[in-house]
């Protein structure tokens, strides 16, 4: 059986990064601020709405840095409800005074490289609650995308099943070792965006983000083969705290 | 025979991305928004006019995340056609709109690796419909440009004739093993465009083409050759969708 | 003689890409667009008169896609002379309505591979006149710039001479089978601007563009040592053809 | 133990560069220049607040050259923290004379390549004060991210930690050879931002940076190993400074 | 005695490039654009002053092509004196029609690879005049950054210095018989900006540029190890011709 058939996919992930626009926030009136705060509250009150229905998860975090001030994090269905998110957005009054910063489009995955039981995943309970995940509350959130290199000598995709096998395990001890500090989820998209793998990490403690990342980038499969976008980080937003960040 | 004189090519191809500009759309009143709708239904409906006198064919699809928001897909006879349409839609009240997110310049090709049975194939009923395709309408669509690596000993180029046969060939054949689930239309860039060629898959099903792009990638062909540019994926857009999407 | 020495150099080359701002266009009443028009036409005639006066020549194209919409190519005899155009461009009331896109900067050049028979070269008529042509009227054009290698075993600046003749050898003999289908100025820009060379092909047949340089890219020169910049295609303008496009 | 778990990590770092907009500056009138810039000295005061109150430290630099016109370098607790601090300086009246220009994201480290004697790091006051430490006053900053390669036979993450602990010693002294000439903080981005490491240095003599980034590029670690991004230089600032840079 | 500690530097060095906001500057009244001009003049007139001071030396010249307008090429005693100065010309009236292209950042240097003849280098006259040059006054200008490589097997800095010596020497001589035709002044930016040097080229023949650099690139020392950035060329500016080109 071939690497692709054994991938297991469940729900289409949004990353969308936006960047507020100061200036023109700052120009608004009361009123107008007030009526964009109305509808951002909306807007994201349907996400819960999503959620309780078993339709999707959605949360919101602030981007640390200039790359973006905060990133929504969408789980749906279809391609065609993502891209309904981004529209609903943008039509809001809040959206005028925000920029595009970065997205990213991919699906949630669990790896073939993970051992099997036989009988369908699909109707595995379990299984089904990695695929289609109700998104933690943890303070911090990281995000990177990646590839596996395919570089002369250092090329993933020209070893063989044993060998990535191999590297793969002791890549998920690393992470195992991480149980209780760090969530993972891994969202590959391949033929969907422009980089092999998303890779969204939740925890309570941003520092293990750094020890996570900078272990594995020892293992072989990472120093060898991994091939790392930009890395963005940032904290929970709730109702309160958006509205926080907002109050000028 | 060389390589270049064994290719087949049909119609041009241009791929056109367009953002909206939200705000520019939210700021205009009812009337204004009623012509540049009226104006987009008109332009549109000149796509079914060129496709009904065998001069072409244009689809529209969405593009998820923030690349773009649509992608106007057209095949011309000429590139005076690609241009003139391309001014077209620039020259309605819609493009004020929008903004340019990336396109796309280049011709259907036939690859050379197929095999032949003499002949003209320009006189050939089935390879022309290949090469001046009515467009599918499936519910999705994914593009992305690509080369052949010239990278020290992974280099494409310098491989012999028959190499390249044998390895479009296994290449082909996982192709070939999505037939029914996933249609490709293969256009040639080579000293058109940035990449020596473009992909274009349709599918109703999105995870196709996850699933072919990922297995094609452990393939010798792009595993040691392939080099990719972005990816874009969307949905199929006909008038009510389009309006819809643009309803606020 | 060093390879430098060898060299010979014609006028220098500006190729001036620029965008149409389409929505100033629209905004702007029939009044504006009359006078930016005339001035266009006015800068376009210039042209013919430092043509006539054997002082250069200057083209314009349409570029097809979103890279840019027209591409102004001139040859003159200064560096003043082309910072000067690019000036009376800018000044005109036609500017106004288009944006930069790109542009190149370099120098009619003949390569010191070609054989010779002796004499002052810039005494010869024939010669001459390829340093200092009249640009040629053909449906399109493509334009790219590129460079020769130098990356560890591909290094072409560490071949010997004799190695880089046979192979250029080889290289000009696919160019010749294009004669009468496709013609070609090359310009160098080492210590000019970003690449090595400028390429620009003119034919009327856009097809041959792909033939040639898909042909080539199997030939040594380019497959080891070719590292291409971005495309361009368009077809050419003159004064009906520049206002039909320009007509709202 | 690995390398990851021997990293100590102190506060979290941001640099925040942004660009004067000067067009905008000086069509302001005096009474909202006079309003910007008691805005940027409170602002800047709470920065001693927090100082005093040992919860981070602060300071701004100009940059030379056109990448950016100041830099803003943060020590806090945690990354809400400096969010907060970028948006506090987003909301500021002066903010709207300003763009961005660049940041990053980062927490003091102190490496794991240092011996070790035992006993609580976190609890040595030595230690402590490098981590946590209140930035110094020097007339210059030098700023620059910078990787180790994984790049096929140069990939550091692939070598021993004995091989690296060597290297970083040889590298280290040639750091504390400009012992009194330059101070430098390092800060680990790792799962932060987009490089791995940013190197923060200070010095009375700008020449001294060129002195010593040079001299470490032909020692091992730096010629092989090291990958560096852009790098940013200025001169320290202080209210009555600003003002006078300001002043038109 | 270590590489660094070999080299010699003298004034800081910035070049400002900056292109022309030709809309906005035509959409000037003739009063603003009078009061621009003499604005213009009197910050050029302070680059006499501080030459005819001994205190650095300033120059002008075009950039031909769409990547700048205009290059300002100072150099000056400090760091302090450089960021003044692009102060200065942001508070002008005049640079409210420009917008900023690129600038670098270096410091006047001499090699290390050049013979000794004991003595305080400082004190000598002929070095000291190489050190802080007053600019020339040559028809044409060439700048590009340049970098020497260190990937894999050729990595300059894992040269002896013996290798490195003789390269250079065999490199200096090709510079050498351009004597009297191209002027050339080097300065490195190691630590201060994003390439390790900044090459810039004065001469009456704007040829000499070409033939100059490309007759280098055979040499080994650019051949294997030379990384270049972007090329600008351009012709002197005084006050008159810079009027000029500002006339409409």
């Amino acid at each position: 059986m071939s690497d692709a058939a054994m991938t297991l996919e469940g729900w289409y992930a949004l990353h969308d990064f936006r960047s507020i626009d100061w200036t023109a926030w700052k120009a608004a009136d009361d009123e107008e601020r007030a009526v964009a705060l109305d509808e951002l509250q909306a807007f994201m009150k349907e996400w819960t709405t999503a959620e309780e229905a078993g339709q999707g998860s959605s949360t919101v975090y602030t981007v640390v840095g200039q790359k973006a001030d905060f990133v929504m994090f969408h789980l749906r269905e279809t391609l065609e409800d993502l891209k309904h998110l981004e529209n609903e957005f943008n039509k809001t009054t809040f959206a005028k005074y925000t920029t595009k910063s970065y997205s990213y489009v991919s699906v949630v995955e669990l790896s073939n490289y993970l051992g099997k039981d036989g009988g369908d995943p699909y109707q595995n309970p379990e299984i089904m609650a990695r695929l289609k995940p109700i998104l933690p509350k943890n303070r911090y959130i990281c995000f990177y995308p990646m590839n596996k290199k395919r570089d002369l000598n250092d090329n993933w995709y020209m070893l063989s099943m044993e060998e990535r096998r191999g590297m793969m395990r002791s890549h998920g001890m690393i992470g195992r070792s991480y149980a209780g500090k760090v969530k993972q989820i891994i969202t590959g998209s391949v033929g969907l965006d422009d980089w092999e793998w998303g890779v969204t990490l939740f925890s309570d403690d941003a520092l293990q983000f750094k020890k996570l990342v900078y272990e594995m980038r020892f293992d072989e499969v990472s120093a060898r083969y991994g091939e790392f976008g930009s890395f963005y980080v940032g904290s929970l937003l709730d109702e309160g705290s958006f509205e926080e960040m907002l109050k000028l």
